[in-house]
């Protein structure tokens, strides 16, 4: 007979066994009431046995002062934003209170298939601080691999083996649906994932900018549970009234609580969710996780108890967690000790009662797990200086992205045409999509204007979200260079100046995420990046990440993939020569 | 590829397909966000799919003037209680607009084991009113089967075949753990029956009178989720705090409400649950179910808000019913018209979108299945007049009742023996007590003081928890013929007067409930009680629902059961003879 769960648990809360650990003199913050208790945690077998006075235990940890807290949830992120490894994030994000995750990895899977999601759940699994894991993450199935039929993609998930990989332990539900106008549109390959999940009784995250009536009954109708996408107040207040839970989105370029902040109220706050959903390595050492998204609430006039619902019950409720976001017997003994209520900042962290973390620095080891399935992923045709002439004769399409967006505007280029090769007028660059994950030797090739950059060529090898490398530059020697040195280096941003110069920054895993420690990757991306700064990279464009989006073909309005120009308007390819 | 599921809903939301039903013009009380909205809802397969206007669908409901509500749950209750079979249980709480009853069947279990459960389970599930069942019922396994060991039970379920049982699908989760001493005690037998609910990610449900501190802290630590014993304010609110779901219970002999309603918060009110534990078919009748307790909880000062939360989204929330507990797209179409919010007269109600009720009548037939596990249950031996002697020289043990409670005094009678029986001195019965599921010819004979009763004998079948005869008279052949008529019926209520006038009021499910209609089970149940009392029993004692309580060991301060005398405090068996 097993009655090894409660057993223990029982022993110690009677006092009839000492605890594993206890929590002395911290005030609780009780999510269930709002209200606050001065009481000590013991703590048997990684879950809280009793909340009360007086208790024995092997170990015994100080709180006098702190607040107590359930550790945070980040109810919505992909850790490749970070370009971060699994480990090197776990590392910030355990330091800023973060107990618990829900994974996407989407730019992985659109990479590596579902081995590169495997690779998450394996790294985060094998990280060990004395005998916890420091950060459960829960791991989602990518929906949308590839995001668009009009680019190449590493891999492609369809609705059968969705199901299949569904149907494991692997994986706890389904990853953000981005494909809202399939859903609506009655596709049958989308529907049968979210069908997939439903059957299973897993959850299905959405991803609805702008959705609203019959598009939005229909999403919901069809399953999907979550939103984080949601830009104006009457459309939050819509998808509450409708049943969604609203994801608050405090990432490095998305911030939705000083909009979802005035729509919390007393009956509606436990259907909010704090979450991430892309932050960069520099924001997470410098601002911190969902603690920064927690003061960011409170700053907005959130009381403290709806804000740390938000972040832990809330996210516990919408995803079925048992015995998860609070602090009460029975409960996962996962506490974080902050200052107080308006900060938040973090002081200490216990994950099963083990502290994993102290004054904002982690108490585990961070070597990356790198399996071959995310090494060496860049795979590139032969290329050389002349793949990137282009043979037009009067005028061209351009893309001008919007300053601070992601937009893009199509303009024209009169160009002229010599030996073979265009002449690039003042501030217009040549842009390049070259394929990478086949060695197909596609590649896009088109205009970028009003860029800045000049006298050499600069890439990456993250491009939402067929992650194709992206290369700008006006010499096409130093642009072969760069898909060399990408190519070389595995992946990563890469920098090459006419004179020779070379900078080159790798992101070795899967092309997406480097295995360096956070502050080397803050410091080298910000280093590489001024750099392209300072080759004339003008102010409203992140030299790099702004490239990364120049592929995305659901983003307005037109966009550059490795098949070709893509009208996002039209949702058609488009001829970079313009008729005059 | 299956699509079934999303893809009709999605066609309908959009609009490109008709509904299969249509409910119009009434006024939606959403209970994410506590506003009301003038909107249509339009049901395809069972399901909402989309909420709004101008919908096209087979079949149209006109709801103007009316509150549409989520159907109601019963978050915890005994349906022997209401000595109705399921189906006319269902009968009437359909008609008051219950869709989902959280079931323990704890009495039929006692009787019959793990078939009397499986009877409630079938025989609701043949329930059928057009294509939908109009009642879901969600089967907990009975956890203490026998309550103790100190009576002879139907049947014994121990740890190993209550996890047998429970990996299963026939069982939602385990019922009420009354054994809390045994958990807090670490009793390895009950807490492995906690652990096998644990380890199956199913809920455990509660029944902790008085248990605070230490107690509550271990008893909440081993698993369970739920408690509905609570009187005291103090009580409550320690419940809470420590992650309790409080269920308010609306029932015949208990009431809550009036204890809670003044505990709930906007912050805690979402762990409240309301549920009516025991209610008999004359209260289902005339007052009315989970929408009386509605009722009952506005008029103590609660808002219709919270109210409706407790007996819809909480318990959803609380048992992990996705789609369930809500009026919303992708949500169960079961559906409460009332008249408003504060008596919440139930109009119409609908189920999966099909009317199953209107104006207090359900529209599905109800004829009972009947299955022979919960027939000729009543097995006893050869009893005879002379069964009933006592043989007693001087001063006996007896019962007394304290007038309006279940509780018991042990008090002291002086008895004269002639002919190897006593002579009853006057307002004294002999009490007995017949074991009636092996035939085994146990009985336990003893004295009940002040009850009023004389003339002849009284008996009824349903004696908590073990469910033995318990038979009260002043005349052994009275004693014996009662008897003879519990076993002839199957078990029941029966009355025989000395002059040979006769009464019986058979319960031939189980000895537990009847298979006729709800109102004659009103009317006869009154009817003989009304007998017994004009045969003398007093005010203050209901005359056979007070016998049901003298066999439960676990009620202070003393007891009789088919084995004899028992102190409920000093937990042992005493003779019935007592020293001068």
């Amino acid at each position: 007979m097993q009655t090894e769960h409660a057993k223990p648990l029982v022993e110690c809360a009677m006092r009839r066994a000492a605890g594993d650990a206890v929590i002395r003199g911290g005030t609780i913050f009780n999510v269930f009431t709002g209200e606050t208790e001065e009481r000590d945690i013991v703590i048997k077998n990684g879950v809280i046995a009793a909340i009360g006075t007086g208790y024995r235990a092997a170990r015994e940890y100080d709180a006098s002062g702190k607040i107590l807290l359930p550790s945070f949830f980040d109810a919505h992120l992909h850790v490749e934003s970070s370009m971060l490894t699994p480990e090197a994030f776990a590392c910030l994000a355990v330091a800023h209170g973060t107990g618990c995750i829900v994974a996407d990895p989407h730019e992985l899977v659109n990479v590596c298939g579902v081995e590169g999601a495997e690779y998450v759940g394996e790294a985060f699994a094998r990280l060990r601080a004395r005998e916890v894991c420091p950060l459960d993450v829960l791991l989602q199935l990518p929906s949308c691999v590839p995001a668009t039929p009009f680019e190449t993609s590493g891999a492609c998930l369809d609705a059968r083996s969705t199901a299949e990989e569904l149907s494991g332990e692997d994986f706890f539900g389904l990853g953000e649906m981005m494909n809202y106008v399939g859903v609506t549109a009655g596709d049958a390959e989308v529907l049968a994932k979210l069908d997939a999940a439903f059957r299973l009784g897993k959850p299905a995250d959405g991803h609805a900018p702008g959705l609203r009536a019959d598009a939005l009954n229909a999403y919901l109708a069809a399953g999907v549970l979550t939103d984080h996408e949601s830009l104006s107040a009457e459309e939050i207040a819509e998808k509450l009234a409708r049943g969604m839970y609203v994801q608050v989105r405090c990432g490095s370029s998305a911030d939705n609580a000083a909009v979802c902040a005035p729509l919390m109220t007393a009956e509606n706050h436990t259907r909010f969710l704090l979450c991430s959903d892309d932050k960069h390595a520099a924001d997470l050492v410098q601002k911190g996780h969902i603690d920064a998204a927690l003061a960011r609430l409170v700053a907005c006039g959130v009381p403290p108890l709806w804000a740390v619902r938000s972040a832990t019950l809330n996210v516990a409720q919408c995803y079925r967690l048992r015995g998860r976001g609070a602090l009460a017997p029975g409960y996962a003994a996962d506490i974080v000790a902050v200052d107080d209520l308006a900060s938040f900042r973090v002081r200490a962290v216990f994950k099963g009662g083990v502290p994993v973390a102290e004054e904002g620095r982690a108490l585990f080891g961070t070597s990356p797990y790198l399996p071959q399935a995310v090494r060496d992923t860049v795979h590139v045709g032969n290329v050389t200086a002349d793949s990137f002439r282009i043979c037009i004769k009067k005028q061209a399409r351009a893309l001008f992205v919007v300053p601070n967006t992601l937009v893009t505007e199509e303009v024209r280029v009169a160009v002229k045409s010599r030996g073979g090769d265009v002449v690039l007028p003042k501030d217009v660059c040549k842009l390049a999509v070259v394929e990478r994950h086949f060695a197909s030797g596609n590649i896009g090739l088109g205009f970028l204007k009003g860029y800045g950059f000049c006298g050499g060529a600069m890439g990456i090898s993250v491009a939402h979200d067929s992650h194709n490398l992206v290369v700008l530059g006006d010499d096409n020697a130093a642009m072969a260079r760069v898909v060399a040195l990408l190519k070389e280096s595995g992946g990563g941003m890469a920098l090459v100046a006419s004179d020779g110069a070379e900078e080159v920054f790798p992101l070795d895993v899967a092309g997406l995420m480097s295995s360096a420690p956070a502050e080397e990757v803050a410091r080298r991306t910000a280093h590489i990046a001024a750099r392209a700064r300072r080759m004339g990279v003008k102010e409203g464009y992140d030299p790099f990440m702004t490239l990364a989006f120049l592929a995305l073909p659901v983003i307005p309005h037109i966009k550059l993939t490795d098949r070709g120009l893509f009208d996002a308007d039209a949702f058609c390819f488009v001829p970079t020569e313009a008729e005059a």
